[in-house]
């Protein structure tokens, strides 16, 4: 296949993308400079080098000029010796932690579950990070490393599927719990920004009175 | 004007209909038989006369076969001896307290400004009624009464207008509070269902951390 | 059921309208003046009074303080002298003549369907105004009426349903036209206001080329 | 900058593209195989190698095993003898040619303008290939060239810009009609696949009663 087809291919299975913005990405590319498609080209080659996966949070985290340890790379976030260790909060995805992290709300830790699990699914644990997951875990709660783990927060998102995977995620940290007694929380419901009172159901209104303030 | 050019131009000015749907509406209209013609009609006719405005929390509720006090007609919520007469939810219009209604969080009284104040507004006293809530409160923290208000909670909604006529109202209240000792509150921001992480700005975050359970 | 909680319920059949705006709608009416209301209400209660059913095209059109035959009422452009009586439209509503009308660019005669035929629909006779189309048809082939019909344009809108429905009465129309020998067209495609090339269609690009001019 | 940032900014620049969607496509990239990445990398250093743009029609086409001269391509349509050398389609972008030639009702050549001229526009022969298409209509036009231009179809998109393109070129090619007498057309307004009557404005009416058949 010629590179223009290819490209069109390529871009058609990207997220949220058609074949009509497939092939406009294709000839955009057309009009951009040699040096843009050499810089584009490039930058797709070295996006893994540059790039490590944190064998602690499971997040995709720039390497930049330090020295990582390939065997078990460990992200910033991870690695910061001010953030507080004893509280790990469970996202989706990348994305999501960088949200909070925008938010400056939070100075935790991270597990990064890399998607969720869908309703009825038959292998969720295929869907998760679920033994990386399990091991994050035991090590932090483990009397080795000296810290104590005392809460985990489940930060998926507020829909059927978000919902499913955290009370998957809670079942599986039943037995850890009743071991090593941590806290299993959820993030608060209530308005969200540009909530109009009008349109909001029952259970955020329910949330927004007992979290007024 | 012919009654179908009429009635085109009465749907016009309905909320959210344009001429186009105004036009639908009047031909839709056109289909109906004359019994479901004269309902309509008569439904309209007799709207006002079946619906009284509480003179208390200004809400419209229907009559029935009730007799009402015409002077000073009281709703069935603020007439109710099991609500809770010591908290006043402010909320923007009618619908917004059907919202909450049907949640069955909420068992105090309610005020309804009929609108809301738009910022860098000029009368803001002429876009909501104030004088009826300034009236209510005195009523409601008025040693006579034998009741005492510990709590006005301020439910507009989560958006630029809301929050000003929020700011707005704790505004008039503060002269008050500082006579009558009670609390104002706002309800509780966080994820509201729906909400994804990923798209949720940094205040209902962080109010989400600080809400969670 | 109180005059209120009705309206929502009328509200709730008008087209494109769901429960919500109908609630809005009603709440809406609460706010008018009472003069507001009984225009609006007498507006609906003489719909029907001021309208008539033309006998001829089937289209509605308001009487005015015209002398109307009640049993047989003919509209404005059915009477119309300085129309062409040798052509007619046959289209699917009421507002799709408007807007034939509105773009001045015919001067013939209509006839409206009243709806369309589903494709796989077992009564189609039941969808459309089958009878009274075949009646006009031979009134407007008969030769006592001293005029002849040249032609017969479907002028149903360009998709699956309306394309059927033309074809339906493509079928009705066969025996008609191989007695009296009229033409049957149907409204040429092309490129309309708004379209990109890019998007467009390949039947859409065939139909703008042979139409160049 | 790091390759992740630095491809969540050139996404960003792709059309229709912000930010968050750029930090999308970024991170699914990290989820791709080495062997995935290589081959996006390669095929876009290799883009502009296997495409040329044809220097007589100004479309990128791709090259192929095909021998090229490169001082002069010519594509695939431009020197196919099977075309009719009398007509030329003037089209805004390659993916407009690609619509037509995909609806097989063409069967002449073409020139891609590379963009369309906005209204108002200071330095319109800026904004189109304005002297690449003077040289193609000369050389269409000479003696020489033994074949003889009958017909300019000017075929930009049904909106405001596309429309002053179209005449914007008009009156550039006004001085060569008048010398060689050939005919500027524009393509057949009327219904587009999915129009509705009652949506149709007056001109796209108009056009499709003319055009009717």
């Amino acid at each position: 296949m010629d590179p223009l087809s290819k490209l069109e291919e390529i871009f058609r299975h990207f997220p949220g993308i058609g074949p009509r913005q497939a092939k406009r990405f294709a000839y955009f590319l057309l009009t951009k400079s040699d040096a843009d498609l050499a810089e584009f080209s490039k930058s797709i080659l070295e996006l893994k080098k540059s790039v490590s996966m944190c064998s602690l949070c499971q997040r995709f985290f720039p390497i930049g000029n330090k020295v990582v340890n390939v065997a078990a790379p460990i992200c910033s976030i991870c690695s910061d010796p001010n953030r507080d260790t004893d509280t790990l909060m469970i996202v989706g995805r990348d994305i999501d932690l960088q949200a909070v992290e925008r938010s400056r709300a939070y100075n935790g830790l991270y597990f990064v579950l890399g998607g969720s699990v869908p309703i009825f699914d038959e292998a969720p644990d295929q869907k998760i990070r679920q033994k990386e997951l399990m091991a994050r875990l035991e090590q932090m709660t483990s009397q080795e490393e000296g810290h104590r783990l005392k809460e985990v927060i489940l930060a998926t998102s507020v829909n059927p599927e978000g919902e499913h995977t955290a009370s998957y995620i809670a079942g599986l940290l039943k037995p850890l719990v009743s071991t090593h007694g941590f806290r299993v929380s959820t993030l608060g419901r209530g308005l969200s920004t540009g909530t109009e009172l009008e349109y909001s159901d029952s259970e955020t209104l329910k949330s927004a009175l007992q979290n007024r303030r």
